[in-house]
C-alpha cells in the first residue's frame, strides 16, 4: 500500500468549489486502486488565508505543502477592487502563488494547450485552422526572469516617481527548462519551438546561447527559433504547427493564456508546476470571482490538473489516461457548463453534476 | 504650395518592394492636390546600410531624418542564419530601429488591429466571432521598459554566464502615453482598456497609479484595467469588446503581433511611432526574407502606413480616408496576393499590381 500525502490549497473565488470536484475524483481513484492511499490535507491559501490569518501564505500552510508528496492547488485572488483591501505584498500573488514556487524551485511549468477534434465547437478559431485538433505543450520557465528579479520603485532628485526591476537568468536556470523542453520533445514529435527575443532582450541572446549548446545533446531534436511576437501571431493563424514550445517566465505567461483564448477558455487547461523534489498542480484560470459560489465554474482545467498529478507526481499513467478520456466524453455525450456554452449548443450542467458525470465515465 | 520632405527608409527584404508601391501612392496623392508636394528622399537602413556602410542607421541617414517632416520606414532585418554575420549591436533591430525610435522619442506606436466585415475570410476567428468587423486601436509606449534599460551580461564568481536586464519607467514617460490613450478614447467610444500586470510587475503598479490620476481629467472615458494575460485570452475569445487599448512596450509587442494573427496576417496592420516633433511610419510586419524579391508581398501594411502619415503627419485627412477606401475595394472587387490568400480564393495579383490597382481605385 503507497500512500501518497496531498496539500490540498483550495484558494479563492472559484476555487473550493472545483476543488471539491477534484476531491471527489481523487476518491474515486482511490477506491479503484486497492494498493493507493491519498492523504488529503485541506489548508488556507491566498486571500481566504490572508483574511483568517493575516498572511496569505501562512507558516501552517507550508508545514504542510512540505511533508507533502504532491500540492494541488486551485485558484487564488480577489476582484480588482476586492484586491485593494490587502497590502500590496500580501496580495495573494505576490505574497502566496510566487513564494509557493520559489520555494519548491517548481522551475518547469507544463499548459498542455490540447484542443481534440471533437472540442473544437470551443474554439474561437475556424474549424479549418483547428484542423484534426490542437496538441501543444507550452513549457514555461516559472521561477526566474522579471517575476523574481530586484524591484525598486522611489522618487528620482527631480521629485518624479520611478520604477526598475530586473529581468535576470543564469545559465543554469536556463539550462534546466531548455533539457526539460528537449527531453518532452524526444517523447513527442522531436521538433522544439524555442521563443524568444533576441533580437532586444540580451537575455534572450543567452537563452539561445544555451539553446544551441544542449541541442548537441539532443541531436535528434530539430529545434525552431521563433521570435516571442512571431509565435503570438502564428498561434493564432496556424497553431497546428506547433508540437512543444518553450520559453521564459514572462512570456510563457501571455502565450498560455492566448493558447487558453484559441482553446475557447482558460478552463480547458490544466497546468503542472515541477520542481526537482515536488511539484504543485493547478488550473490555469484564475478565480473568477464574478461566478464564484454559484455552481456553474467548469472543473475541467481542474480535474486535468489532478490527471496531471497522477501522472506526473505519482507514475499512475493508466489512471490519467482514463481521467482525460472520461472528461472527453462528458462533452462528447452533449454537457457542458455554462461558462463554456450557451444554452442550447449544449446540455448545461453545474459544476457538482460535471464532476459526478466524470465519476460516472470513470 | 506646402512641400513636406519625408525619409524613405526602405530596409531589408521585402521592405524596398512594398516601399515601391508607398511611393507610387505618394505620386498619385501628389497629383491631385495642386498645393502639395512631396520631397522624397531614398536612405539606407537596417542590414542593407550595415553592408554597404558598416553601419546599420549611418550618418547620412541620420541627417536626412533630422531634417524630414516625416520618416517613411519599410521593413528591416535577415533571416536567422544570416543576422548572425553581424555583430549583435549593430543588428538592424539594435543598431538601427531602436536607435531611430529613441532619436526622435517616438513614443507612441498606433497599431489598429482593425478587420472591416468584408475582410473576415482572411482571419482564423470564426464568422461569429468576427461579428460586425474588429476595430481597435491597440497603443504601445514605444521607447521606454525593457527595451531601452540597461543591460549586463557576464561570468559570476562561480563561473556561470548570467544576464540582467532593466524594465524601467518614470512617471512622465507613463503619463505621456496614458495620455494619448486617453485622448484617443475620446475621440472613440470613451471606453479604453489598461493591460497591466499589476499581480507580479511593480511598473504595473505605478502604471495603474498614473491611470487613475490621469482618469480625473478624463472623467468621461470609462476604464477598465485587465491583466495582460486576459488580455491575450480575450483577445482571441472576444476582440469586439476591446475599442482602445494602452500598454507598455513589451506587451505592446506581443499583443500587437497577436492582433495581427487574428487580422489574418501583419500584413493588414500599418502603423504610426508619434514622438513629441517628428513622427515615422512603418508596416508591423517583418523584411520576410524568405519571399524578398518574388512580387508577392501585400504592400497593404506599407500603403496604410502612408495613409497613417497623411493622417497624422501632413493633416490631409480626406486623402488618407480616401486611400483606405481604395485598398478596401481592391479586396472588395476580389483581388488578393498570394502571401494573404490561396489560389481559388481570390485573383492573385503581384505586389506591383495590388499597388497600381489601389491607385487607379483612388
Ligand atoms: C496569478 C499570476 C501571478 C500568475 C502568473 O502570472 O504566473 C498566473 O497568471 C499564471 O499564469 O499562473
Ligand atoms: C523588430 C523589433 C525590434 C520590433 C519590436 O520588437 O519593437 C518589432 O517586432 C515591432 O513590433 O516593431
Amino acid at each position: 500500500m503507497t500512500t501518497y500525502n496531498i496539500a490540498l490549497l483550495a484558494g479563492d473565488g472559484i476555487g473550493p468549489e472545483v476543488m471539491k470536484e477534484a476531491v471527489k475524483v481523487l476518491k474515486l481513484v482511490e477506491e479503484r486502486n486497492a494498493d493507493v492511499n491519498f492523504e488529503l490535507n485541506d489548508v488556507l491559501f491566498g486571500a481566504a488565508a490572508y483574511f483568517a490569518t493575516g498572511k496569505s501564505f501562512p507558516e501552517q500552510t507550508k508545514a504542510a505543502c512540505d511533508k507533502a508528496d504532491a500540492i494541488l492547488k486551485g485558484t487564488i485572488g480577489l476582484n480588482h477592487e476586492d484586491s485593494q483591501k490587502i497590502p500590496v505584498d500580501e496580495q495573494p500573488e505576490r505574497g502566496a502563488l510566487l513564494p509557493l514556487r520559489r520555494r519548491y524551485n517548481t522551475y518547469a511549468n507544463f499548459r498542455p494547450v490540447y484542443l481534440p477534434k471533437g472540442l473544437a465547437h470551443f474554439s474561437p478559431l475556424k474549424e479549418s485552422v483547428v484542423g484534426d485538433g490542437i496538441d501543444i505543450m507550452l513549457i514555461r520557465e516559472l521561477v526566474g526572469g522579471l517575476y523574481f528579479g530586484e524591484k525598486e520603485t522611489g522618487v528620482d532628485a527631480e521629485g518624479k516617481r520611478f520604477v526598475r526591476e530586473v529581468l535576470e537568468y543564469d545559465e543554469d536556470q536556463i539550462r534546466q527548462i531548455i533539457r526539460v523542453g528537449f527531453e518532452v520533445s524526444m517523447k513527442r514529435k522531436k521538433v522544439m519551438h524555442n521563443i524568444h527575443k533576441s533580437n532586444v532582450l540580451k537575455s534572450s541572446v543567452l537563452w539561445n546561447e544555451i539553446v544551441e549548446e544542449e541541442s548537441k545533446n539532443f541531436p535528434e531534436v530539430e529545434v525552431i527559433n521563433i521570435l516571442v511576437d512571431a509565435a503570438a501571431t502564428y498561434l493564432c493563424l496556424k497553431p497546428t504547427m506547433f508540437d512543444v514550445m518553450v520559453m521564459e517566465n514572462m512570456f510563457g505567461d501571455i502565450l498560455s493564456d492566448q493558447g487558453g483564448g484559441i482553446l475557447g477558455s482558460l478552463g480547458l487547461m490544466p497546468s503542472a508546476c515541477k520542481g526537482p523534489e515536488k511539484s504543485y498542480y493547478e488550473p490555469s484560470h484564475g478565480s473568477a470571482p464574478d461566478i464564484a459560489g454559484k455552481g456553474i465554474a467548469n472543473p475541467y482545467s481542474m480535474i486535468g490538473s489532478v490527471a496531471l498529478m497522477l501522472e506526473m507526481s505519482f507514475g499512475m499513467e493508466k489512471e490519467a489516461k482514463n481521467l482525460w478520456a472520461a472528461m472527453q466524453s462528458v462533452f462528447a455525450n452533449g454537457y457542458s457548463t455554462s461558462d463554456l456554452s450557451k444554452e442550447g449548443e449544449a446540455n448545461l450542467v453545474s459544476t457538482a453534476e460535471f464532476g459526478d458525470m466524470v465519476c460516472e465515465e470513470l
